[in-house]
């Protein structure tokens, strides 16, 4: 087998064997094949596209290009949960809780920010003496006895992925939809969960910017889920503007211990509820998926999701003083600069300026200032006047908020009629649809 | 400007800028764009494209990308001959002679030969004594007293074109129209010749498969030629089967004599008639096409061209034993495995088979046997019994031979009627036609 002969193919419009997808990814990490030959065989997949039995035996190659994690030793039903990245996204800090608060195990392994986008790991780490990084037997005996962990993917997770990114990013080839879902996918199959919720992102700051395409993407994600043995449900939730008001790490943790405390903004809670309430009822708590929807908010409102989330900072490091989180030096309010109903809040512009402000990372080395962000007082739907403040900036200079409010100026944008509001969840697509 | 937005329009199909495609060149060529940016590129160009006003000036910038000869100071015409690449092809040795003969000035630069074709310089190496590698100053002071030098390109001419093929060579992105007509002309304009003639093969051995992308190859570069203010005209020749019946270094040089000497096979001679009367045509020394034609018979008939050629082997190192080229130590007859008419002698195979027996290099550091080849008695169109001699394989062992004869079962095939011949000239595209 030849790697020239696998790119010809592909540049024709033909399809690949799994020996090929696997001669290729096996020798994209040994050396055999090089680097140039695999970016022009992702251009001509991007370009000419990969069938769904191609994507499926990519993910395959993927998934075991390294270490997988084996959770079969762990008694009953262990769940993860996947967001293609939002802005204001802390949703599986809500959402977990209430699934592990249901008897059902929470492994779920998360990714660090990069860019516009937070990551959960940040989130947590902002937490006084929390460790995001356990290694796998750690994360495996808090899985068990604890029934939720949270951790960094280690290194040797998924070699094939973090190789195929990384060209993919400096080659224009990362908005392929089948490269996108085996990337997501693989990750998540070598985790070993059995019951997978997949947060898709739709609108203008979302990965994919039109919501046929996210949701080509959410549906391809479920039958790879579907393919491997998963159950898994994917949901199509509004990125239109950020979810709930906090942006930046402390703040995130702040507004997600409030909404498991009963407060907090309405998004948020909802589609936190939502994704826990379709976990739990893939996993089989409840056989109707209504009576599934409606423990998950018993769960929340009784306070079981709270202790749950006490429990899993308490297991990972984090004493006491816990809620006594990161914060920065200044908070300078975000004026207005017209009037009218706020339109859009473009979220990939909102992540830049709380990057600018020191809560996110242009490179994978820079530091993090954790008590940075962005907390809006008013969101899409308000009526302001120009001069009212629509944010509070978190940072440490007044320069960095004077850069940040210029993009927030471009970011958010006003209308003379009542905005029409893109809805939450537009669609939730599942493994156990009849018609999938 | 960024490698990765250039990459991302093509991808999406738009047409680069001049500045775009100069930053791509001098980026690859200085290290500032990484090979598997520029590899994913060439697979966007491959597969969706990439406009004449493109090629225009990715071919200029490719020109200049190292040094250029200027042939301005050499009085008179300066003229220069491509080939895309054939088996058995020693055009050259024939019409450039004609052509200086007619007092036109040939500066020709050549390859070597890779894989199954061969290449000029190698051929004229096989001549006892003969420098194939000429400094620009020995080469231009050549071309302006003897009226005529071919010589290897020098390692600075056009190293674009040198980096960008070695990556096409293992991406799959070699069979790309304007690739190759960029490739090609950038390299014959570095060379600062007024007249040019580019013979483009088409059939089964030649390097685009089917006549249309073999016309498409000859216009674009014709257009290429006219856009950088020079004459020149492309054929379409046949490459069904090889041409004439010598195939080898040394093999190829007798048959070219043979031809210099008023004898030799009827295609070589009318091909190389052909294009040496086009140049003259072109470098205006006669005004009529017709004539200039019949000038370039009557200055092979009256032997002026051989008395050319001896003048160029002299200059370049060949003593009076010149005739005295290279042999191999066996000739062995390659017989017919079947009995009929000839109908197609897989031109590919052929040079294979030719490599097999010593005359080629698999890879670019291997020694060439100048005196092995194939010599064929027969050609498409002859009947012969199974048994009969078909070729004689010059070789130095015979396991050798058993080997190309492998290789020529497969490429002579049989017909049970008189097959039709494939035109030797289809058509001839050029500069000065009205509808170009």
């Amino acid at each position: 087998m030849r790697m020239f002969d696998i790119i010809a193919k592909k540049r024709d419009k033909e399809e690949l064997t799994a020996e090929e997808i696997a001669f290729w990814i096996q020798g994209c990490l040994n050396g055999e094949v090089a680097d140039y030959q695999t970016t022009a065989l992702l251009m001509a997949i991007r370009i000419n596209g990969f069938s769904e039995r191609e994507t499926i035996d990519l993910t395959k190659e993927m998934c075991c290009s390294g270490k997988t994690l084996d959770l079969s030793d762990i008694d009953g039903v262990k769940a993860d949960k996947h967001s293609s990245g939002g802005v204001g996204d802390k949703t599986s800090l809500v959402a977990m809780p209430i699934v592990a608060a249901a008897g059902i195990k929470v492994a779920k392994l998360s990714g660090r920010g990069l860019g516009h986008t937070g990551g959960t790991i940040d989130k947590l780490e902002s937490i006084p003496g929390f460790h995001a990084d356990l290694d796998s037997q750690t994360f495996k005996r808090q899985v068990a006895e604890t029934g939720i962990a949270i951790s960094g993917q280690s290194e040797d997770l998924d070699p094939a992925d973090k190789k195929l990114y990384a060209l993919r990013d400096v080659t224009a080839t990362v908005d392929s939809i089948p490269l996108i879902a085996a990337s997501i996918m693989s990750k998540k199959l070598a985790t070993g969960a059995d019951v997978l919720a997949l947060d898709v992102k739709y609108g203008s700051g979302a990965l994919l910017h039109n919501i046929e395409d996210s949701r080509r993407l959410a549906k391809l994600m479920i039958r790879l889920a579907k393919a491997a043995g998963k159950k898994a449900s994917a949901f199509l939730s509004s990125m239109e503007q950020p979810l709930g008001c906090h942006i930046g790490n402390a703040l995130e943790v702040e507004e997600a211990v409030q909404v498991l405390k009963g407060d907090g903004p309405e998004d948020l809670r909802q589609l936190s509820l939502s994704i826990a309430g379709e976990i739990i009822w893939l996993a089989g708590v409840k056989s109707d998926r209504e009576q599934a929807w409606r423990l998950a908010a018993e769960l929340l409102n009784g306070g079981e999701a709270l202790d749950k989330f006490k429990r899993l900072v308490q297991a990972q490091g984090g004493g006491d003083d816990w809620e006594q989180l990161a914060t920065s030096r200044l908070i300078l309010p975000y004026n207005a600069i017209d009037e009218g109903f706020i339109d859009k809040i473009d979220t990939a512009k909102v992540g830049y300026a709380s990057l600018l402000l020191g809560a996110g990372r242009s490179t994978a080395e820079d530091a993090i200032d954790y008590g940075a962000g962005i907390v809006f007082c008013h969101k899409a739907g308000a009526y302001v006047h120009a001069g009212d403040a629509v944010a509070y900036l978190h940072c440490q200079d007044p320069r960095q908020a004077a850069e940040a409010a210029k993009l927030l100026n471009q970011a958010v944008s006003f209308s003379k009629t009542v905005p029409k509001a893109a809805p939450l969840i537009a669609e939730i697509i599942s493994t156990e649809d009849a018609t999938l």
